[in-house]
């Protein structure tokens, strides 16, 4: 039912995905009769669809507290609630950001060893390939041993995603000009270092994009801003060709003429393919497609879900997690409690 | 003598200002042999022109504490000793940022009201203009007083540069969909509604594009990542482009045909038009050059140095300063003392 323009862009895009991907078994979740009306047509594949009612819709700028507390039948919550109940293996959204995360962490809870679950996506890279960059904006504050297991959730998506045995992991942090470094980035750096996990080193914001490591981790309101800001340049960039090539008549003729070239290159910087990010961390596989998407761009998320699901993500995720808790205990036992830290678990428990 | 070029790329920069100010008179500071051998030709302009001898060199990759205490007569050091003196205006450098910001903060000190210096830079934005942004680096885990601190800041240099009376201010901050917003950026706008600065609200990282406010201030850890990915994305943009439009013989036709609209286009992305980052905060104007400036990139460094001195950056700043330490120490002397914040301010001095 989400996103901005709901039922016609979702059931388009999961009818497509059904038809392109005969293993897929697809719950529709949401108001039934609106449903019905969008499916008529699909007889070939109807025997992979279940609709499953739902009353509720959450607003796209519901407060996330509300959407939780109030809604307890939403496409939304009935939704994640499959997961639970053993009867789906994901879920995708295109609502809501924080609401998903409210009703996911509740309903789901997170995987032993996880404090807080994290949001991650692909970003297209110089190389031709993607860097998932984690977390984008779940969490502000993230101490040391949260950016750890940011590197670990980040890391198992990778390697179930892209068939990466060991993915490489770089720590977001900023260039040698800077005066004095992060201490919870440096933490973070030597608990990396002392993992099991592919470390690479540091890396700056510009890495992202010219591809130096597999996965990028950094606090999620560091990860929300560099985010952000590059979707902002790129659109920035693509509006100034836009309108270099239509200034007169004669820019518009080479643009014509050009067209073969300047549609390879929108192909390639078109983010709908990158659409689809992982809501990491939890018991259960959830995805949160852009709320802008059209059709093409939520095939993608659907495709990102299903994909993570065949390629037992949380298998992934939990045995790649043991060694990680292991080292954390083995640190605590052989440290005094750090209160700081102590008190940032607490708050983000009672949020 | 500073950047990846050295006397090459910054003599000839400030013979082309020269000439094109008339005005301007420049102190070159370096190896005088050397120097004197590449502005032989000068004969026009040799009457503005002084060289102030230095021996030693920054290296790009010296430690900061290093060239500060070791390097007593290093052009860096004797070029911002000339504005502390009240020979200069200004110090333009493409040396290492660390040890300029090092050497600038012990030569000339913070100015009345202010903690730290920030390091501020002009991004171009979709409204065609500039966004100045800060700090990109010089401070990590700022503090709220210190972000409206760096509004000040900010405000002032484009008041100074832009003729703007009242420039607007965003505070850089995530959107909704998070779970829980950022303590200090919540503060720091409390703080700044409180002002009399030209507050909007918050922003997010795509506004510091979209043109949506003069100034945009962040932490520098959140300013630096956000700068590099963005500087990341526009090169992986360019390089695409570029790989399109080479892809073949035809391709390579069309990008000859399309020439003059890929040079406007290119003309307009040109980031050396917006060369010369801004060392805010201190009893002096210090602008540091990017270390691989060619000549034409350079000279714009001198230029915004040059309207920062003509346009008394320093007088706008200190009387924006008064209302702002007025208000601090009213909020200081109405609640207890925050320890952390001292402690920040004490590890700061220290450095």
């Amino acid at each position: 039912m989400g996103g901005d323009h709901g039922l016609v862009v979702t059931i388009p895009a999961a009818l497509a995905f059904a038809r392109r991907e005969p293993d897929a078994e697809i719950l529709l979740v949401g108001r039934q009769p609106q449903i019905e009306a969008q499916i008529v047509g699909a007889t070939d594949i109807r025997h992979r669809i279940e609709i499953v009612n739902a009353d509720e819709v959450v607003a796209m700028d519901e407060p996330p507290a509300q959407a939780l507390r109030g809604k307890r039948n939403s496409s939304m919550r009935v939704a994640v609630n499959l997961i639970k109940e053993g009867r789906a293996d994901v879920a995708v959204s295109a609502g809501n950001t924080g609401a998903l995360m409210a009703i996911s962490r509740f309903v789901l809870k997170t995987l032993d060893g996880i404090d807080r679950p994290a949001i991650a996506s692909a970003l297209p890279n110089q190389k031709g390939g993607a860097t998932t960059m984690l977390d984008l904006g779940a969490n502000v504050d993230s101490s040391a041993e949260h950016l750890l297991q940011f590197a670990v959730l980040g890391s198992a998506l990778v390697s179930a995603l892209e068939a990466k045995d060991r993915p490489t992991i770089g720590l977001l942090n900023i260039g040698e000009e800077v005066i004095k470094g992060n201490e919870i980035v440096k933490q973070a750096a030597e608990l990396l270092r002392a993992s099991r996990l592919n470390f690479y080193g540091n890396v700056e914001g510009n890495d992202i994009f010219k591809g130096t490591t597999d996965v990028v981790v950094c606090d999620g309101f560091v990860g929300n801003v560099a985010l952000k800001a590059s979707e902002g340049v790129a659109l920035m960039l693509a509006g100034m060709i836009r309108e270099e090539f239509t200034r007169g008549p004669i820019s518009r003729l080479l643009a014509a003429l050009a067209y073969p070239v300047l549609a390879r290159f929108k192909r390639r910087m078109d983010h709908r393919r990158y659409n689809g990010a992982a809501l990491l961390g939890l018991r259960g596989i959830v995805i949160k497609s852009h709320g802008s998407a059209d059709a093409y761009a939520f095939e993608h998320a659907l495709r990102r879900g299903f994909e993570a699901a065949r390629h037992r993500l949380l298998d992934r995720t939990i045995s790649a997690m043991q060694p990680i808790a292991d080292q954390l205990s083995r640190m605590k036992s052989s440290a005094p409690a750090a209160p700081v830290d102590q008190a940032q678990r607490d708050s983000a428990e009672a949020s």
